[in-house]
């Protein structure tokens, strides 16, 4: 038998994918002349991948409403806004991966330039969507704008890869944070703002409270952290085929991770008490938090 | 005796300059961590320039209305989206340039990986500013927002740039447009779309009606490539100290021009049309366009 997050993603993902495939990125007068920056685009949109941060808001605006297809515009912005930040994290300057999702990277594909623009035009348009395509009045799609610069910006995803590139170089001890403390900022918002961002946005389309919204976005920090402690656990003890790269590459790089700071035993304690943290938030949700309380699981599980 | 452009600038651009110096870019978590993101942000939003695009912005609000401070949070998005949109392009993956307005480069100070950060950074900065500094209703916000996202993305600004990538590449002829035609829509999209955004964003903060806006519009669309047909003179006849770089570099680097493509005479031909059709879009305006219409007049007179 299916469980709670399985029947949601066959339910959510197809449609997902449909509505990404069908974004129109090209208008009449430039679709000729510019057709390839549009092909890059969808290359990396259509690319595939777990759709995490749509499912999410689809399954957060389902807590308050049933017409969940009216959250596919806003599941996307937030889609398009993963994928920009994959495409320029790839790039040779950045992270310099030649693969991604199985397939040549887009600056493999299309040359860095373009690749650079396709990540800007695609960031630029998740805005577009928000302002224009989704059915709310102006004061909800400014909420979910606002929602998305706080996500995606300096104080969320972009500034947690910030922390993360200074963090690798000698600029960390100039920094002099405690290490634990940096990593647990980097991740809650170079992975948790995205998560809490996708969240909220699907409450505040569905018009939730203030109570929800605190409560969601705590629990999606929880779980990118969460996410990323499980993320190194396996890179110490995990299974080579199932995680795609080598055990212990982290460690080989010298990479600050959870378990290189705590050691296995106190990262899995963590990943322990991240689970039971996440849990207890979504307790007052009861039944109709099924498929958020399995999502943690998973996160979690992960490392067996 | 000052010109009323020269007035414009003198009451404006010192007044931008200290709001877009006043601008937070980190919040109180992550100010110590992420402090080299936003030093990297303000050393080139804060490098000085002409500030032509939030000056546009003044300029239109005022034809409806005198409180002319109100609009420098629109004013500052459309100079960080510019800003970005230079840090990126001189990326060495771009075009590589090691100096801009006289300095290092972003790239070149804070690393590509930071440049390539903060341009991401100052981009959804811009869209925050919108939803959430503007003094105005929901949907005038709304309109602001849409307004930038055009301006700036795949039909605008990005999609110029791409064309411009894909021009300079073995991709023109593969392209089979009419060059004339291609490097018009280039540089309306390139330079005009965030001219005349900039122009509409202060029509519609003041409430503009839409024969105004359609007026301005097309204004800014001409001035941009009036702008890029001057810089192909320049570059042909100019002085080369008042130019900057090297006369004739881009007829050097086979880079398509208006002058290389119909020559020194018609390009001048082309100027003053662009500059007869640009004036005659004012004339509805009649006195308050004075400093619109110098501006118009300076971006062709560069040429003498």
């Amino acid at each position: 038998m299916k469980g709670p997050l399985e029947l949601c993603l066959q339910e959510y993902v197809p449609v997902i994918n449909e509505f990404l495939r069908g974004l129109q990125f090209t208008d009449t007068l430039g679709g000729r002349l510019a057709a390839p920056l549009a092909e890059a685009m969808h290359y990396s949109v259509d690319a595939g991948g777990k759709r995490l941060r749509p499912v999410l808001t689809i399954m957060a605006y389902r807590l308050l409403a049933e017409d969940w297809q009216r959250a596919l515009p806003v599941a996307a912005a937030y889609e398009l806004v993963h994928t920009y930040s994959l495409i320029h994290d790839d790039l040779p300057a950045m992270d310099d991966d030649d693969l991604r999702r199985g397939r040549p990277t887009n600056h493999k594909v299309y040359g860095e330039a373009m690749a650079v623009l396709a990540g800007d035009a695609l960031l630029t348009e998740a805005f577009r969507l928000l302002a224009e395509d989704v059915e709310a009045g102006a004061t909800t799609r400014i909420k979910l704008i606002s929602g998305l610069a706080r996500a995606a910006g300096r104080d969320g995803m972009v500034g947690g890869q910030a922390i993360d590139i200074l963090s690798q170089g000698k600029n960390l001890h100039a920094m002099s944070a405690q290490q634990g403390e940096l990593l647990e900022v980097l991740h809650r918002r170079k992975t948790g703002a995205m998560i809490s961002g996708a969240l909220l946005a699907g409450v505040d389309l569905a018009g939730g409270n203030a109570s929800l919204r605190e409560r969601l976005a705590e629990f999606g920090s929880v779980i990118g952290l969460a996410f990323q402690v499980a993320d190194d656990i396996l890179d110490e003890v995990g299974d080579e085929a199932l995680l795609g790269k080598e055990i212990g590459s982290d460690r080989d790089l010298g990479k600050l991770t959870f378990v290189s700071l705590f050691g296995l035993e106190k990262a899995r304690q963590k990943l322990v008490e991240l689970h039971r943290q996440a849990l207890g938030l979504l307790e007052p949700l009861e039944e109709k938090g099924e498929p958020l309380k399995a999502l943690a699981d998973y996160i979690v599980e992960r490392d067996r």
